[in-house]
């Protein structure tokens, strides 16, 4: 079985939605779990966790977003806060898989699930959902799966985590409202996973083929050059990338 | 007291939000509301309506959108969909308020509330709320309110009215997934209300001034003619129309 199950946080984000139903949710409201028990990753799979040993979190973040098209700047944003707090760790390696995998070492540590809601009345908010595998050791069968813990070997606190990456967020999320994303995007194209590599991909059709990832673009497409030399766009449901 | 609180439904839009966090909802799942008792309008408020007498209700529409750029395709879809089956029921002076209000003789008689969900592993869909004030009779205080009823001095079968809605949308929807979306386009701009006209607006700052109202673009920006010939896009944060 090769599929990463641990890709991301659904129940904290879940909350907060059924939160912001029921009441007013103040920005930057932060809900976090010290165990899940309704995880799911993406692809609505199963996600099971060693009861307390890692760190799931949601961020509410309201109004950033004044344009629909300048959604992928918060992911960027978020993504490059979480790769910021673990290279201050000194994780080695580190990486961002597009969109939004974090990596070291080549195994998957972490990830992100923003959804974004944009409401015809004007409304945006965003619920940045962010988990990370901070202090288990044991990934059944998810050989490409890897721990903060296991990498450094030795354990760590979750709370100084969470601050650290809170800390790097609210710096982070300024740059987007002041409209100097530069930054950001600069670091994410610096860290990207498998960049400027040979590397094989699938398409919707199943269809494989070689590219070379160049970068992302502000929309969140991935820009690959193909075998002609031409280079071409997909978003995530088109394209799977293999390894 | 000036403010038409018929905007919008969105208990049964967050009867289907909470739907959709519990279990797999077909695409195209329909939530009507005999009695809305939590309904709420634009801007929070309040909205009362005499029970069992306006159409509520919502539609989930999932993968539709397959780009973030595209969601004002729905908007217009829905709001060209809601306009048609009115215009069957020889409901005279049918216009769409931008985005998405429902006027009749210059008069509020429906509201549009569309919920944008776009997560970064790729999942879009879309709640899409109605409510249409079929056959209530007081709109106490609302001067700019009306009904189908007082409009045309009958009472109308909601669940007709629900099944003409729902049989143009099937059509329309069909236009933005085989990306024929010029019709529909065609059909918003030319029942876009005060179209054409000089108006007053008022920005964020609360400055009033005077503009004409050319179009709506893609990305679902009002295009305003200003009084120095120049034309200014606005989204809807950015702008109210006094009327």
């Amino acid at each position: 079985m090769n599929i990463i199950k641990l890709d991301a946080i659904n129940s904290t984000n879940d909350y907060l939605k059924t939160l912001l139903q029921r009441q007013f949710v103040e920005n930057f409201t932060i809900v976090s779990a010290e165990n899940q028990t309704n995880g799911r990753g993406q692809m609505g799979s199963e996600w099971s966790v060693e009861q307390g040993k890692s760190l799931t979190f949601s961020v509410l973040v309201k109004d950033l977003l004044l344009e629909i098209s300048h959604i992928f700047h918060l992911n960027v944003a978020v993504a490059v806060s979480v790769v910021e707090a673990l290279s201050f760790l000194q994780i080695k390696d580190l990486a961002i898989k597009w969109p939004n995998d974090i990596m070291a070492e080549g195994k998957k540590i972490g990830g992100i699930l923003i959804e974004n809601s944009i409401k015809s009345d004007g409304e945006i908010f965003s619920i940045v959902g962010i988990g990370l595998n901070v202090n288990q050791k044991n990934f059944e069968n998810l050989q490409k799966a890897s721990s903060i813990s296991i990498l450094k070997n030795q354990e760590f606190d979750k709370q100084e985590i969470l601050a650290t990456i809170l800390q790097n967020l609210g710096r982070n999320i300024s740059l987007v409202m002041n409209k100097n994303t530069e930054p950001i995007w600069e670091k994410y194209h610096s860290v990207l996973y498998k960049k400027n590599v040979p590397m094989p991909f699938e398409n919707t059709h199943g269809q494989k083929f070689m590219g070379i990832i160049q970068n992302v673009n502000q929309e969140g497409k991935l820009l690959i050059k193909l075998e002609d030399e031409s280079v071409k766009k997909f978003n995530i449901k088109q394209i799977k990338m293999l390894y």
